[in-house]
């Protein structure tokens, strides 16, 4: 639209430092200027929430040219994770995150105005950070080059009560809860009981939670509860102050159930004025945070973002 | 919407290797999945040409951390013009990429059926393989890690008409024509003689080309037109038969004019029935595409991709 | 696009009695169908209160051609009104209605399924009846025929939370109120002091509302405040039950203050669980309602329209 | 979204003739202004053809209930033609509209920008206009009065390309073709035979276009080509000169084969330049033409709109 053209001009007027960077660009006024008012605007309804999911393209394949562990791969869980943090560490108005297998949601508060709420600028700015992030994270976290780049796709899905949103996320936490049930019997049944994958397809076929658990515990030994939980519940991103490091902020991951409202009445921030919590952890600072405690003294990075900025007191 | 979900259903159902695929995925049927209804569908009018416009974020301070020479850098924009081929090797319906700077657009044909010509889909898929593109191929052209992980946004627009899309593209030439005469100017005022940034500004505001052009031939001996067309025109991506290589396909930079008419008509499977050119090139392969060729013998990447293969003959 | 191309004639299996009304339509199986594919979908997000407001085009003119009274013409609102209660007894899922001078604002309930929530579908089918009922009310309420047909855009505004609508609503009101009040006291001073419109529009150039206020008491002896509701306040519609005949159920007017609290805790079935409340009128049904009870009669209208049927217990 | 509001502010600006409208409308700026932002802009894209079709709601109760003729009835396809004509009057930029049973199809020139191309104003104007003339032609064409006001939907489609369009226009006639052909075996069978309906239904089921032309022939001594070419061909209505008085424009209905390349070389103003072709008619002018010549020496309705005049020279 023109009116759009129109904006981009008058916005650009308030922000003389941008049109002074060098190498200096200047819009030529060429007789092909019109073309730009075929862009059409796209911004959000004010006042729901935004959540961007990410999807890994054609990660079967990635994970076997990567050697994955089966059923689940920690190190390339936690590239996943790392990833989502430089996402979550550029974008403050993301007030959680949650990932499970090759996907990762990203919860935009409700008022957040980054980016005047254009949709495909704040969906590809996620996906972009989060693809070249996770490239960066590879070599931190998993042994051996990458084959090829990684790809993700990336949508945008709007919100409108608190409880749609708890809803969303405990769709997909339940996912993960499914799926991990079945694939821990599945790989079970095939590495250690030499099962073909199709023999152990048809042991699982029809069968019941309760009914992988007790196959789990009476052939294997094995209390799924006890398994690791991220494995079990994903992982959440939240924005915290480190007790241990005087109040300083991190990016967190959690475990936790979030489909139990115990889970929102201890991390009020997330649905209510958004202030982060504290977090202290008996076992020390996983290596998400060390790492983010370790570059943020050489970074300036967050100077630079005003238009951003959540009203974090 | 609902009847988005029961498509998708109903298009899992048509794809049962999909379905089988390890780790195996399923979706949760749980009292949570209502909230899949509140995905909206966002299918691209049909018979438009689709233009996808990648954008560095914030590439000022991105060109200055990683120290690129100015006004322009030949291997910085190499390592662009490498992670936009690994994107249209991967999605065969894009007929043309013209790049410049710290942009790329993207050209998907009129009549493409990828992805269901869903909006964000298309989007989000460019603009992930780029951005991991870019990480993967820093180390192939530029000496030194990366600072920090480099993000674009990336935008859809339309064009519904042939000369609109030849106008589109004129408008992004024009654009790199006027910005480089400029910065050449600029950066030889400053680097060669001595003037401060402001100085420079000052003494270039209110010239035309002509003005600039007479500049840097009277004042620096530099005779504009025989600056690399890199430079001057940016980075044109087509699909091309490499006629020295027995008709292998590859993707070919150019460094054309495609403001002039003559461009069209060479390159006739743009517009017209999209059948890839021929391209030889006198001085020998760029490294460009030594490097596609090499990757190639060990790479079945393109087996996988039946949805999005033009009919190319 | 292809997808509700199918869903529609997926839709019309479902529906034998639709395909065989008489006279019987065929949809022509040629080869020009494909253009069905360029229809989009427009589907609203669930979950969202859905207002489409209607507003006159050129209604000064047409109020002119029409020698409606200044500064309000009560049987004009009237025609408005009715042509709104013919809308509101045809779509169920309306739960309220707000109208003011020309333009008048539906409310759709959050969970409607109407129309499948289709944009297009609804807005038009709002408009459409509104337009050919106000010239339909046109005789039962004014005197002389109507000189030409009248024309009234729609648009569709949508509201996540429930203070969002309260919010809309209230502004709509402040804005009668504004109006009228500027309106009554300009026309004053035309019609009665013998001021040229220029004249009126100085003398209140710069005024507040008191003091409009005091210019009406001193120089007109009229008190504000008693001048009729539904010039001051707008018309309010409503789906009641007539507690003088028998609970049957009517779409009542009503006239009062929608800003503060107090009217919404009255009509607890606007936002709550959707049930009429009950209606009584001292003074005896308003014409509006009589007029419903009259043709009702007469009419199974409302028979044959399960598919918008509002859950009213 | 706040840019569109600011606009509207501005525009209002540019417009003080608008503002200074009776009774006078101010703006309350009130603390609930801001949900005006939660309007979004629904430009549609530019240099594509925008067809508006609308569509009678339940036509089938709605013509048994009014008694119409079977299979057609000519009066009531003349106020289907005349509330269309009206809704040409009207926008200027409406270069051909088509009508059959109880649809009407509007194409706006590509070009057009009236209403800033905002679709749900181009939308509702027409479906409002359509359907308030509707209302007011009824009586000059059909006797009794209506016993309810008529509804219809309305959507927008675009298509790119002439030839996408051209397809368009012979789907809808390919449709009436089909359906027409059909209705009038059906009703002669049921009619004149005397079959019940669903005797004639059997008697119809798989049977192609030549055995009906045939049954038609063979049993009721009809050939279905001379029957009247609006039940045929629907009707198609055209911007033209009227060669028998001096050249005055007036919308013109056509009952032409729109599916031949024939029409669109006769008719060259709906692709070409915007120029109406002339018209005569042998048999003098249509009542719908005349209709119009009286009324417009009384109007001086067009004098102000010129923000949608075309440029018709």
């Amino acid at each position: 639209m023109r009116s759009i053209g129109f904006l981009n001009t008058f916005y650009k007027f308030l922000n003389p430092p941008f049109s002074r960077v060098l190498p200096i660009r200047r819009m030529a006024c060429s007789r092909f200027e019109y073309v730009k008012s075929f862009e059409q605007d796209d911004s959000i309804l004010p006042n729901v929430w935004i959540v961007i999911r990410i999807d890994g393209k054609k990660f079967h394949k990635f994970s076997k040219t990567h050697d994955f562990d089966k059923p689940n791969d920690e190190n390339a869980l936690n590239v996943m994770n790392a990833a989502a943090t430089a996402v979550m560490q550029e974008f403050r108005d993301i007030v959680l995150a949650y990932g499970q297998s090759d996907e990762y949601s990203f919860v935009f508060r409700k008022e957040t105005t980054a980016f005047k709420r254009r949709s495909a600028k704040l969906l590809t700015y996620v996906t972009s950070l989060f693809s070249s992030s996770y490239v960066m994270q590879w070599p931190r976290w998993k042994s051996g080059p990458l084959a090829y780049a990684p790809c993700f796709d990336g949508r945008v899905v709007l919100y409108p009560s608190d409880e749609n949103l708890r809803d969303y996320l405990s769709w997909r936490q339940a996912d993960v809860h499914v799926n991990n049930l079945y694939n821990t019997a599945f790989w079970k049944l095939v590495l250690d009981k030499g099962l073909s994958n199709q023999q152990a397809e048809e042991r699982l076929r029809g069968t019941f939670s309760a009914d992988k658990n007790e196959l789990l515990f009476q052939e294997f030994g094995i209390n799924y509860n006890n398994l690791p939980a991220m494995y079990r519940k994903g992982t959440i991103l939240l924005r915290k102050r480190l007790v241990d490091r005087k109040g300083r902020q991190a990016i967190v991951p959690l475990h936790e159930d979030l489909i139990s409202s115990q889970f929102w009445k201890h991390h009020t921030e997330i649905l209510g004025k958004y202030v982060p919590g504290s977090y202290s952890s008996p076992e020390g600072l996983p290596k998400l945070v060390e790492n983010q405690l370790n570059e943020k003294h050489s970074s300036e990075q967050e100077d630079e973002q005003p238009q951003i900025k959540a009203d974090i007191s």
